[in-house]
C-alpha cells in the first residue's frame, strides 16, 4: 500500500468522524431524539423534553465533550458502577502505554526504518509515492547495527507495560473490595444456587433443601426458593404483554379506526373490546399456569439465602456433598441479572452443553476465515485481478484502486465482526451461565480470541501465505513465520485501525443502528416504554484489546501505527464517557471482574510480540539479539503467574476477612430485618409474579414523560 | 532380537527369581536376619527371636507365599492403612486389565500376527531362530482385512478399561470416605497450615495469629503453634544422638577397651567418662538453644488448631485475608508426618524454589538421554560394531551377544533408573512441601513422568532415529512416527519387562541392598534401634504404572509382551502383600490419594495407544480404520474429565456433610476434651523437646528383644 492510499482511507475516515460529531451534536438536541441520545437521562428524569422550537437547536455545540471530560472517576464510579470505572481504565491503561510507546516508536524507531535501504530508499521529493514498507523495520538493513535500538526498545516498552499491569492489577482489587465494603446490603451477596439436588422417594425439592441447610447450616440458614421450569408461561406472559401493547396502540387512535371485519364476511366489532376480551383470556391461562407451575415442574435447583455473607461464602466454598455432583453451589447473581431462559440443573447436561458450544466456537471460526480470506485478496491487487480478469481495466483509475485498497477490505472485515459478539453471546447463553453478567463475561473471553485469532492471525498468515492455519502445528518454526508475514501485514492494520477504530467509534457516539430503529418505530409506535440500554462489554472490551495487540506488536516493527491508535484512543475515552453520562444505564455489577480478561489479554500480546522479535532478529541476521530476547517472554509469563497468584484470588471471591468485617459492621443496623424479609422473596422468577394488565386498560395513555436536554 | 535371545534373557531371569525365592525363604529363618526379612513382625512383638539351631531352618518353605496368598483386603486395612489397599489395587487392576487383553492378545491377535508375512514367514520348524518381530503387527500384510481385528481389539479393550477404572475410582472414594467416618479423632482433621502471616511492629507473630483467629474464628479457634527455625538445634541433638550410641557401644565392649590416649602425649582416660562429659556438653548447649530458639527465630507460620474438623476445613477453604499472599492456608499433615528441614513460610521463596526444582527437573531428564542412547546403541549390534570395531570377534560368540542384546540393556537401565526415585524425592522435598507424604506424591508423579519420558520416549525415538528428541514440536506427526517406532521396540520392552519387572520384584523381596547394609553393619554395629521401613511408593507405584504403560500400548502391537506381564503382576501381588504383612510399617497415611494419579497415568496410556493406532493404520494402508479409531482418544479424554468432576474433589477434600456428621457423632464422645489437650501440643517441633540421654547412660544396654518367626 502507499503512502497516498493511506491517506485516501485517513481522508474518508476524518471526514465520517467530523460527519458523525456534527450530526451528533444537531440530532440529540431534537427532542424526537432524545430516546436515542439521552435515555439514561430521559429515564433518570434528568432531562426534560422542551418542545418550543429555537434555534441553537440547528447549531452543532461541543458542549457535551468539555461536560464529558470533566467527568470524574468517583462521578462514574457512583452512576455507572466498578464495571464503567474498569471499562475507562481499559482505555487510559493502553493511553498511557501507546504514549510512551509512541514516543519512542515515532522519534527512535521510525528516524531509523527510513534511514534503511533495505527495500528502498525514502523518496522525500514525492512523500505520497513511498510505500509504507519503508516506515516499518523491514527497511532496516539485515545485520545493521541499528536494530539494537529497536531491541532495547521491546525491553524498555515491555518493562513499562509490566510495572503499569502491576499498578492497575492492585489498584483494580483495591479498588473492588472498597466497592465491596461500601455496598449496602445486597440479596446476591447473601444467596447461593445450589443445583444437582438430590431428592429422596416421597418428597419435594424444596423439602429435600429445606432438611439439608437445616441440619447442615443450621445457624446461618434463611431461606430458599426452588427454580422451576417457567418457559410455557413466560411465552404466555409475552404474548399477554403484546396484547397489551396492542390495546394501548388502538386506544390512541381516533375511534372510527377501532372497528374492523374479523374475518371476510364477519360482522363489524370493537377492536378494543376484542383485544381487551383476548388478554383477559391469556391472562387467566397466566394465572392457571403459574398455579400449575409453582404445584409441579420443579428443577433440581434452588438458591439458598443465608443470614450472613460468611454463612454464603462457607457453603459455596465447601464441597456440599459427599457426591461432587450433587448439592453443586455457585454464587447466585443479583435477582434483576438472573437469565432464566436456559437453566439448567442437571449436572450432565451443563456439561454437555458447555461441549456443545466449545465446537460451535471452533466450527465459527473456521467458517469466518472465508470472508477473511476474501477481504486480503483484495489488498493484493495483483492477486484479485488474476481472479477476476474483467476488473482489470477499473483497477487501472487510481482512486479506486485506493479505495480498493486501503478502506473496502477493513469495512467488509467490520461489518463481519458486528455479527460475532451476538453469536458469541448466544453461544454463552446455551453454556449454561445463570446470569447476563456471566454470559457477557464469557462472551466477552470469546470474541476476544475470536478476534485475535480470526484477525490477527487469519489476516496475518492468509494475507502472505494463504490458507496456512496448519501453522500451529508447528511450533517451533512459529517465530520466524511471524517474522516474515507480520511486518508484511502493516499497512493493512493501520488501514484497519482507521477503519474498525476512528469511524466506529464515531458511530458508537451517533449510534447509527438504534437510531434508524427509532426512525423506523416512531411512526408505528405502540408503547412509551422507554429501555434504556447498557453497555455491551463483550463487544467493545475485545475490540478496545484487540488494538492493544495490534499496537503491542506493531509499534517497533511499524511505528506508524501509534499516532493513528492514539487518536482512536483518545476518541474513545471521550466518546464513551459521554455515553456512560446520557445513554448507557448499568444492568448489572460485577465489581471489576472484566479486569483479568484485560490482564490476559495484555500478557498474551507482550508474549506474541516476543515471539515476533525473535523472528524478526533471526531474520535480520542478528542472532545475538534474537537470544537475548528470549529472556523476555519467560519473564513476562513468571511476572503473569505471580499476578495470578497476588491479585486473581480476589476478583474470584471475597476472603473472610473482608466478608466477616461486612457483617459485623451491619449486625446492629435495624434495617437488616426489613433487608431479609425481602430478601426471601428476591429470587421468585419473574415469571410466577401475578401479572395485570387487564384492569388498569382504562387508565392507560399516561402522560409523556417531560424532559429537557 | 531373535526367539533364542528373548529364551536367554528368560533363563536368567527366571533363575534370577527361582535363587531369589530360595534364597530368601532360608535366610528369613535365620535369627540374624529378622531385621531385615521380618522387622515389622519384631516391632510389634509379634516375632520372637529363636536361638536354638534346627535343621528346618536349612530347608526352604512355602508357608509365607500361602500366607501372604490368603490374606484379605480388610487385614491389610487395619494393618497397613488404606494406602497399601490402594497399592494392592493397583496391581489386581492391573492384573485384571492384563488379563483379559492377554487372552484377545494371545489367542487372537498373535495368531493373527503370524499369519501374516509382511516380514518373513514363520519358521516352525526352528522356532528358536524367528525374529520377535513376526510376532508382532509389522508382520501382518498391509492393507489386509486381518488388521480390523486388530482394530477391535483396541476398541473392546479401551472400553474394558475405562469401566474398569470408573468403578475403581467409585471404589476408592468409597474407601476413602468410610475411612474417614471410622478413623479416631486426629490432630491433623483438626489443624491447619497458615503462611505469610503479617506481624505488626511491635508484635510477635504468636501474637498476630491468636488475635487474627481470635477475631474472625471466635467460636471454633483452639490454639496455635509457631513454626520456628531448628536446624542448628536438630544438627546438636543429632550430635547427641552419635555421642549416645557411641557410648552405648563402648559401655558394651570389655573394660580394657574402654581407655585410650587422648592426643598424643595426653594421659589415658576413661573413655565412658570422656564421651559421658561430652554428651552432657552437647545437651547443655541443646538446652541452651532451646530457650534461645523459643524466644527468637520464630517464622511467619504457624499451626493452628480448631475445636472441630469443620471449623478448620472453613478456615482452609476460604481464603483468610484480603491479600492472597497473606495468611495462606493449607491443610496439616499428621504431626509426625511433617518434615522440617525445608520449611518455608514466604510465598516468594517458595514459588521460586518450585521453579528451581521444574528447571532441575528437566536438566535431569536431558541428561538422562545420555545412558539411554548408549544402552540403546547394545540393542542394534550393528550399530555397535560400527562404533567399537575391536568387538566385532567377540560379538560372533552367540552367547555373547545373546546376552548384551537380551539382558545387558535393561540391566544397565535399571540400574540407571535405581537412583532417579531419591533423586526426585529430594526434588520434591525442596519444592516446599511441608510433609513426607506430599513431598512422596510429588516425587511419584515425577518419577512416573520421568520413566514414561526417558524410557518409553527415548527408547522409541533413539532406538530407530538417534535423537530424535524434537519430535514433539510437530505434534501432526507424531502417530506416524509413533507407528513407526515403538513396535520396533517390542522386543527391547520385552525383554525389560522380564528384567526389570519380574528379578528387581524378586529382589524387591529378597531386599538385597538391605541385606548388605546388615551385614556390613552387623559387625560395627552400635545401636539396638530397630527401625521399621515404610514402602516408598514413589519408587513402587511408577514402575508398575509404566508396565501398565508399556502392556496397553503394546497388546496390540506385540501381545507376546502380555504372559511376562501377567507373570511379573502375579509376582508383584504375592510379593507386596507379604512385605507389608512382614516389612513395611506405613509411616503416614494419605488415604489413598495416590489413585489420582494412577487414573491419569492409564488415561495417558490408553491415549498413546490410540495415537501408535492411528499410526499404525495409516501405515497398514487402512486408512478407513485410522478414521474410525480417532474418535477414541476424545471420547477417552471426556471419560477422564467426567471422572476429575466426578471424583477428584473427594480426593481433594471432604464434604461439609461427611465433616459436620463426623464432628457430631463425637460431641459428646467424653474422650475428646483429652484429646483436645492434646492437640495443642501436638505440632511441636521434636527438636524443642527436652531431651536427656545422660542420665539414664547408666541403665543402657537394654535387654534384646526376643523373637521368633
Amino acid at each position: 500500500m502507499l503512502v497516498s492510499a493511506l491517506l485516501t482511507s485517513l481522508g474518508i475516515n476524518s471526514g465520517l468522524c467530523v460527519l458523525f460529531f456534527i450530526l451528533y451534536s444537531i440530532l440529540r438536541k431534537q427532542p424526537n431524539n432524545y430516546e436515542v441520545y439521552v435515555p439514561r437521562l430521559l429515564a433518570e428524569g434528568n432531562s426534560k423534553r422542551r418542545s418550543q422550537f429555537n434555534l441553537e437547536r440547528l447549531i452543532p455545540s461541543a458542549g457535551w465533550i468539555t461536560r464529558a471530560w470533566k467527568l470524574s472517576e468517583e462521578e462514574i464510579l457512583s452512576s455507572s458502577g466498578l464495571d464503567a470505572v474498569v471499562f475507562m481504565r481499559v482505555i487510559t491503561f493502553s493511553l498511557r502505554v501507546f504514549s510512551f510507546a509512541g514516543i519512542i516508536g515515532v522519534f527512535v524507531l521510525l528516524p531509523v526504518n527510513c534511514k534503511g535501504t533495505q527495500l528502498h530508499e525514502i523518496d522525500f521529493a514525492d512523500l505520497s509515492n513511498n510505500s509504507l514498507d519503508v516506515f516499518t523495520i523491514s527497511n532496516v538493513n539485515s545485520g545493521s547495527k541499528w536494530l539494537w535500538i529497536h531491541f532495547s526498545a521491546v525491553y524498555i516498552v515491555t518493562i513499562f507495560i509490566c510495572c503499569l499491569l502491576y499498578y492497575e492489577y492492585k489498584y483494580i482489587s483495591s479498588k473492588r473490595i472498597a466497592y465491596f465494603y461500601s455496598s449496602k446490603p445486597q440479596p446476591h451477596q447473601f444467596t447461593i444456587l445450589v443445583r444437582g439436588i438430590p431428592v429422596s422417594v416421597g418428597s419435594s425439592v424444596s423439602e429435600s433443601v429445606e432438611s439439608f441447610f437445616t441440619e447442615f447450616h443450621p445457624t446461618t440458614y434463611l431461606s430458599h426458593v426452588v427454580v422451576r421450569r417457567t418457559s410455557k408461561l413466560r411465552n404466555l406472559i409475552n404474548e399477554a404483554k403484546t396484547s397489551y401493547n396492542r390495546l394501548l396502540h388502538l386506544q390512541s387512535k381516533p375511534s372510527q379506526q377501532k372497528c374492523r371485519r374479523i374475518g371476510l364476511f364477519g360482522q363489524k366489532v370493537d377492536l378494543v373490546d376484542h383485544y381487551g376480551k383476548k388478554l383477559e383470556d391469556i391472562e387467566q391461562n397466566v394465572r392457571l399456569e403459574q398455579s400449575d407451575v409453582s404445584l409441579a415442574e420443579e428443577t433440581r435447583a434452588a438458591f439458598v439465602s443465608f443470614r450472613s455473607r460468611y454463612g454464603a461464602a462457607v457453603a459455596f466454598h465447601l464441597r456440599q456433598s459427599i457426591n461432587p455432583t450433587q448439592w453443586v453451589t455457585e454464587e447466585a447473581p443479583e435477582p434483576d441479572d438472573v437469565y432464566w431462559p436456559f437453566f439448567s440443573s442437571s449436572f450432565m447436561r451443563r456439561w454437555i452443553s458447555k461441549l456443545v458450544v466449545v465446537v460451535a466456537c471452533i466450527l465459527l471460526t473456521i467458517l469466518f476465515l472465508i470472508p477473511v480470506v476474501v477481504v486480503q485478496g483484495l489488498t493484493n491487487l495483483s492477486q484479485l485481478e488474476t481472479w477476476f480478469p474483467f476488473l482489470k481495466s477499473f483497477l487501472t483509475i487510481t482512486f479506486f484502486s485506493q479505495v480498493i485498497t486501503g478502506y473496502l477490505p477493513s469495512l467488509i472485515l467490520l461489518l463481519f465482526l458486528k455479527i460475532v459478539p451476538p453469536i458469541m453471546e448466544f453461544l454463552s447463553s446455551i453454556q449454561g451461565y445463570i446470569s447476563h453478567s456471566y454470559i457477557e463475561k464469557s462472551a466477552c473471553n470469546k470474541v476476544l480470541w475470536f478476534t485475535i485469532w480470526n484477525i490477527f492471525f487469519a489476516t496475518v498468515f492468509s494475507g502472505s501465505v494463504l490458507y496456512q492455519v496448519s501453522i500451529f502445528l508447528e511450533p517451533k518454526d512459529i517465530p520466524a513465520k511471524l517474522a516474515v508475514a507480520v511486518p508484511a501485514q502493516a499497512s493493512f492494520f493501520i488501514a484497519y485501525v482507521l477503519t474498525s477504530g476512528w469511524t466506529s467509534t464515531a458511530s458508537e457516539l451517533f449510534r447509527i443502528i438504534p437510531f434508524i430503529c427509532s426512525l423506523v418505530t416512531r411512526c408505528c409506535k405502540r408503547t412509551n416504554e422507554l429501555e434504556v440500554p447498557s453497555i455491551p462489554y463483550h463487544r467493545d472490551i475485545p475490540r478496545i484489546l484487540f488494538f492493544g495487540l495490534l499496537g503491542i506488536t506493531y509499534f517497533f516493527l511499524a511505528p506508524l501505527i501509534l499516532p493513528f491508535l492514539l487518536v482512536y484512543l483518545c476518541l474513545a475515552y471521550i466518546i464513551f464517557r459521554n455515553q456512560f453520562i446520557n445513554v448507557y444505564m448499568p444492568k448489572y455489577e460485577t465489581a471489576g471482574k472484566f479486569w483479568p480478561i484485560v490482564h490476559n489479554s495484555m500478557i498474551f500480546s507482550l508474549v506474541l510480540m516476543h515471539a515476533i522479535a525473535i523472528g524478526i532478529f533471526t531474520l535480520k541476521k542478528l542472532p545475538m539479539a534474537s537470544t537475548l530476547v528470549f529472556p523476555l517472554p519467560v519473564l513476562t509469563l513468571l511476572f503473569n503467574e505471580y499476578c495470578r497468584k497476588r491479585f486473581l484470588p480476589v476478583f474470584v471471591a471475597y476472603s473472610a476477612e473482608v466478608l466477616i468485617k461486612k457483617d459485623r459492621e451491619e449486625a446492629n443496623n435495624p434495617e437488616m430485618a426489613e433487608f431479609f424479609d425481602k430478601l426471601v422473596t428476591a429470587y421468585q422468577d419473574p415469571a410466577l409474579m401475578p401479572i395485570q394488565y387487564s384492569v388498569n386498560s382504562d387508565s392507560l395513555n399516561s402522560p409523556l414523560i417531560s424532559a429537557e436536554v
